[in-house]
């Protein structure tokens, strides 16, 4: 980290209930500067039980909270207004229904940190560009934080590396000091927008490998299909005008190699049971989570009209799960068309 | 493919005995242009054994050989004599005694594909150079053959991707020519050197993902492990004055993943009880096959006493086998440099 006059947060709220919030909650609870967290949970239930038993009801459960400095709330304005940092973390399918009818000025003087990896539905904005459109947030109090980062690794305190980005140095830096603690370790980046991006189209990656199992191909496939997809992203990011030659830093490929293989990866296991022959709504159903990438799919598909990147594994992705294509036959497709 | 006017080759020789000699055997079977392979085998009694039987007795041994194609011989200069294209498939450790007693010009008229993954003990020779010096190869007649592409999958005939480099364009087009099949898809590239230095790298970056593993590390240190590792080999070609910009290319960081993630992986078997406290000697026991990161560790940290490359990684791999310093605290140390 940059010697730089960074910010201590003391009041942070956190707008998410499920375990990447949960484990953000656990991480910044960490820090020794922190007074206050206020904990958006969208249902009532759940705020009355947590606030009972300082857990989360549903993800991560083992990780109990200090009442005395985190307390939930189902209001999402009072979370807000409470706080100087607000750090978002619910899924992006979720994002217009809940900040739906917030003041427009909601944020103002506050600074906001995205975790969320998906873009916005309908308007194909990563976060960080819809805070600014819709809320009128000023990029310089804007950042990002990506993994790679499993939650359930959080929970159980394993090593783990988090890349706070922004635009601005300072406040990169201050999102760094406060998310670094005893298992977490933190570096800086200024490519907010490459690392939203990226955050997203790993997912959409970690269903082809996840396919890719299911169908029953290899290891020695996989790793093809994993370094042609950091390329693709690379090519993307590229389309995109961000002129970033830094894909092989971790909060590209590391995060990217974290979601293809790791076995807590909900996208990967989705794909999975597509690779088996699942039908997309079966798939769906037997799964507890919401996958991303399941609509970054759509959304990165949809953007690349426009842009007219070279994507064979998105567009394979998108074709298996939107045009119905028969996944085998998808697969054998796309096998000559990577290397 | 570029169209260019390739070599067929109808005579091959094989010069090892592993697995991935008798998966290279299998590939080049397949070919149609083929008439005669001449197999040697280190012992006699396993030349009686596959002549007799007609497949390998000790390595992928499930794989049947047509023995009117195949034959197996333990002289190595009449294997090569009667071969226009000779194929090094042996571990590096090995290739000085193998051809210590062999005549200046024993390779002249001949093409040499080696895949061998490790340099020339005490010269620190990769085996493009080697064959250059010893035997005044002339680079033109000379390629390699490299992953990702672990043996035991093509046994099974799991779609696997090799790519042929050589200076020269059309033997890479031959050779990409030659191994293609059913199940392997090739490509081609000029940057044999480079190529080479990556097989022979990634097995010590094995290596240090199974040492994270044996120490309980999870997956998203892996993963920064490995993202922070492909970074460390672009840095060291670079320094040896390689100036690809390749290294997301399946030969590099497809080649890296398959090892560091694929549980066939001997390199990351042998790190992997490295990580649980065996010594090296009773982890080197355990195992059947040689790891061949265990020497190249070695010898990329001897040519490194030249290059002065950052090599964190490589550095504590050859702190815990050489200096046998202790693993726990290596690998917290190291933690602590990558990011």
């Amino acid at each position: 980290l940059q010697r730089v006059e960074i910010n201590k947060f003391k009041s942070i709220a956190i707008i998410g209930s499920g375990s990447w919030a949960t484990a953000i909650c656990k991480i910044v609870s960490e820090s020794k500067d922190v007074q206050q967290i206020c904990w958006w949970l969208r249902k009532s239930e759940y705020v009355e039980f947590f606030n009972t038993y300082g857990h989360n009801p549903n993800y991560l459960s083992s990780i109990l909270f200090d009442k005395n400095i985190v307390k939930a709330s189902n209001a999402i304005e009072y979370c807000i207004q409470q706080s100087e940092l607000i750090i978002l973390a619910l899924p992006s399918a979720f994002v217009q229904g809940t900040f739906a009818d917030l003041p427009k000025n909601i944020f103002k003087g506050k600074t906001v940190v995205t975790a969320i990896k998906g873009l916005v539905p309908n308007s194909q904005e990563i976060i960080s560009e819809y805070l600014q459109t819709k809320f009128n947030v000023n990029k310089e109090f804007i950042a990002c934080v990506s993994g790679p980062c499993h939650a359930e690794e959080v929970a159980r305190e394993r090593l783990s590396y988090l890349t706070c980005a922004s635009s601005n140095n300072i406040l990169s830096a201050s999102i760094a000091e406060l998310f670094k603690c005893r298992y977490i370790n933190t570096s800086v980046s200024d490519d907010i927008v490459g690392i939203e991006y990226a955050a997203i189209l790993k997912n959409i990656y970690a269903i082809a490998a996840g396919i890719a199992n299911g169908l029953g191909y290899g290891d020695n496939f996989k790793a093809v299909l994993i370094s042609f997809s950091i390329r693709e992203m690379e090519n993307f990011l590229e389309k995109l005008g961000i002129a970033t030659l830094k894909v092989n830093e971790s909060a590209y490929l590391g995060d990217l190699l974290v979601t293809a293989y790791s076995q807590f990866s909900r996208n990967r296991t989705f794909g999975n049971m597509l690779g088996r022959e699942y039908s997309v709504s079966s798939a769906q159903m037997e799964m507890k989570m919401i996958a991303e990438g399941y609509y970054s799919a759509k959304q990165i598909y949809l953007l690349n009209q426009k842009l007219h990147a070279d994507m064979p594994v998105m567009q394979a992705v998108y074709n298996i799960i939107y045009e119905n294509t028969e996944v085998k036959s998808t697969f054998a497709a796309l096998a000559n068309k990577i290397y």
